[in-house]
């Protein structure tokens, strides 16, 4: 089969791989339809996240089962399925307390001797922990919206939570990549009254606005925190969602918070933890919460409002690639000419 | 009236100081019966924090209303009143959240142009928002528990409720002094199974296990996280308290946290952040939540238990001392002879 590589940075190929095979009894193989390239495949294309030479890539992906392990007891040949961005067993302690991505036996799409999300088919073990059912005869824009699902819908969804947005919350978004616009998304799901969304790039603020921001501020740094400050009678926001990862941005996330308030944070930190001012925390009480999304554990959630018609991120999909079109597209978003590259592979 | 003065690091001296006058109809002067010395006081004693020479200092105290302003409602003259560590209008939006560490109008005991705790009286803003009253005749003993609750057992609830102990939580308290033994009070009282103290000084072990702790690590740094582990079948505490405010002491408590758990950290920050381990938060999703507690929040359901008879935070004061013996008071802790040093001016 055909499946993207990563050889070095900004050295990405569609190269001929093995074709995956059931291994385990509990595994299924999938045939992907729809995948899509994430902000935090740009770490490893941009060298800021190290990979072996020869790693698959992409983590994110929806398909038709094609074979299924003689363990496997929910999913059927022809069934089409999400994958959460891990592989969980469904059964720890962890999976049962819905953070199967601290599963005892999960890993990540792309790890050393996995299958990537960006390729024709991946081997998936745990097939009845990992994969969410969908049902049949989704329209391809409704498969798109459900992509969202695997990874970028979940984490702005995390953030929101983790941030402990409410009915009636004042909440800010750091960053107007495709999480911080789910991240907009999630909160007005949630009831936020107000949503202000930082971000200086106007399609992305527009997108935004559609996802039900109230108001943005394109200001940076002391000046976010100002403009925020005003915009909140000087307190600052109830909930805020940090979806960039770098110090600059868990720095103005921080300061934006409310006393009493709490950021979630749901960029990869890229930073170190020079950026998390402990001492306005502390002054303030301000959580801090967040982390690596246990997407599988919203999906079924998530899922129900999309398919009534209530949830559609597929906005955050701007530009669309077959498989020999995902080098393009790591470059496109990595430019910022692209925001979200869809692959069909 | 006399009352300790700080003039530098280790120049604390009792002086002759102005008596305390009614300035707003809203102040009561309180007559100190009870006050102590602070594992917090310390840094400003050690010179970590600074400190205008001639401040006063102290911040925990009960006493008796001597006079009381115009304005006052619910305190009469000759009333008996616990005061928590700052002050607070109790009416503005973060008192009525129970937030009253970031009162719009509060302040601290200590600061520049405020009394002290430390000292034969005190004049109390806003005396409705921040004093609590007490029951007439109350015995030493009791006053003794009582005055814990103005910050270090208020403290230790704050550091239990931002963990999120819960009942059937294993909990692991890092640090020793009075604020964590009070955590680990506060731990038992919120019904923790297990609980797990990190602490080196066997005099100080011991008033934990009587307050509830089942284990104790002796070890520091990556042997301590190892132990903690072991004890936890590989996987942390769901609950960790933080009641040092180092750097060292911080990374270890992020370390013991299982996957899903909370740090609630509570002592003061004076490491910055090189102790945020964000990359183990994210990786586990573990959440840092505390900050400065909202005693006035805490002291009328802990005054409840105490008055019961269920609650007795009183074992952490092992030195007792008139206001001549404030400033060799603070030498004893600073040595570690003393665990918390209780004042009767």
């Amino acid at each position: 089969m055909r499946a993207a590589v990563i050889h070095a940075p900004k050295d990405i190929r569609i190269e001929e791989v093995p074709d995956p095979d059931l291994v385990e009894a509990t595994d299924a193989i999938v045939r992907v339809t729809h995948a899509c390239i994430c902000g935090s495949d740009l770490w490893a294309y941009q060298g800021v996240a190290s990979r072996r030479p020869g790693q698959r890539i992409g983590h994110e992906f929806l398909g038709v089962v094609e074979a299924a392990g003689t363990g496997v007891r929910t999913l059927k040949v022809g069934q089409a399925v999400v994958a959460p961005f891990v592989w969980s067993d469904g059964t720890c302690e962890f999976c049962q307390a819905g953070l199967q991505t601290s599963c005892v036996h999960g890993g990540f799409w792309g790890q050393v001797g996995a299958d990537g999300g960006q390729g024709e088919a991946v081997r998936v073990p745990f097939a009845d922990g990992t994969l969410v059912p969908l049902p049949a005869g989704l329209s391809d824009h409704d498969l798109v919206k459900v992509l969202a699902l695997s990874d970028v819908m979940s984490t702005g969804h995390h953030a929101a939570l983790s941030a402990r947005v409410a009915p009636g919350s004042t909440v800010a978004v750091v960053g107007d990549g495709a999480v911080g616009l789910c991240g907009v998304l999630a909160a007005r799901r949630l009831g936020a009254e107000r949503i202000i969304a930082l971000g200086r790039h106007q399609v992305r603020t527009a997108i935004a606005r559609e996802f039900g921001a109230t108001d943005v501020v394109a200001e940076r740094g002391a000046d976010a925190v100002a403009a925020v400050q005003e915009l909140t009678g000087g307190w600052g926001a109830h909930a805020v969602i940090e979806a960039v990862g770098t110090e600059e941005s868990m720095r103005t996330a921080i300061r934006v918070a409310r006393p009493g308030g709490y950021v979630g944070y749901v960029g990869v930190p890229h930073g170190g933890s020079g950026g998390v001012d402990i001492n306005t925390m502390f002054d303030n009480n301000v959580g801090l919460c967040g982390g690596v999304a246990p997407a599988r554990a919203y999906i079924p959630e998530l899922l129900a409002d999309v398919l009534a018609g209530r949830l559609d991120p597929s906005p955050v999909f701007d530009v669309g690639v077959d498989l020999a079109g995902v080098p393009g597209g790591y470059a496109a978003m990595s430019d910022r000419t692209a925001l979200k590259v869809l692959v069909r592979p």
